[in-house]
């Protein structure tokens, strides 16, 4: 925990009021707040921007390959390697979503899933929360039905390719990149 | 590349018609794209967000630990351990908005300057593309004067206090953690 924190020093930005000022539901809210800060100066206009939720996934296969899909992205502007990933519907446990769009994105299931934390992608703004999850010996067991807009081709990458995909640039996610980060980590720790 | 791509198939989705629908300068466009899929398909409303650039830097001191920061993140709803950051201001180079950051923040300055690419942190809807430097041999030359709201406390870490920050949830940004994975693979290949 932060020093100052733990000194008993105030570091939260109090919240006097929030305005909706613009929704495109159920994707987008983008609000206004006016904050209090510690030292008491007041900031009128900070913005907040509500994204849905989402899991995104590195599942292992038996054969220590990581499953990924290559696909066109839209908001990247081109073809890119991702992991797979899926909005948390309303209500829906975060590892409910992962286990569902794994098996729909790419066919495959696991039964050794792993939380690696959740971050938001930006700290100013939020814009909506990832959860990362891990799923060790992976299998494939369907056939991929997404129903995505973008047309994907699954593959499966060892560590070294990775690590080549995203030195060329071929793999140009920031989620991707931290989930496959934090897989390592944790990987490390647990020997999962 | 991607297969189809490179077999002649058109990957991209077109656009027929954007509209800005609502927008809050300097910081914050968001617009609805009409578009046609390559398989005919349209879709009536596909969201973007744009949001200002910012560049993320990993600078590594003399003695072989990188330079962080301790802060209170609105957009987080706590406080976290953060790499020095900040916003591209309109016509400035990315390398020049992150030694000009670097300085600001940290009070740290440095003459080994890489680029490590850039991504958008979210793959639909974009939101502001991020562009990570790595800055070895970094020293303090001055006295951080950030201006920013954040009453931030500016830390030293090596490699082992990093994975264990990352660990324990202390280290809670994509970009972050995105910036020293680039950092480590990319330094990896240049010894720099």
């Amino acid at each position: 925990m932060d020093k100052k924190a733990a000194a008993g020093k105030n570091v939260f930005w109090e919240v006097l009021e929030r305005k909706d000022v613009f929704t495109a539901e159920p994707r987008i809210k983008i609000s206004v707040e006016r904050l209090k800060l510690p030292d008491g100066r007041i900031v009128d206009d900070y913005y907040r921007i509500q994204l849905p939720e989402s899991a995104v996934m590195v599942a292992r296969n038996t054969g220590g390959k990581i499953v990924m899909s290559r696909q066109y992205l839209h908001g990247f502007g081109g073809v890119s390697v991702v992991l797979p990933a899926g909005r948390i519907e309303k209500g829906e446990e975060p590892l409910h979503t992962a286990r569902r769009e794994l098996l729909e994105e790419t066919g495959y299931a696991s039964e050794e899933w792993m939380p690696l934390g959740s971050m938001v992608p930006n700290v100013n703004y939020g814009c909506g929360r990832v959860y990362f999850f891990y799923a060790g010996n992976a299998r494939r067991v369907a056939k991929p039905m997404s129903g995505d807009l973008e047309d994907m081709e699954i593959i499966l990458m060892d560590e070294r390719e990775i690590i080549q995909a995203i030195k060329t640039g071929r793999i140009a996610s920031v989620g991707t990149i931290t989930a496959l980060s934090l897989a390592k980590i944790f990987r490390e720790k647990s020997r999962c």
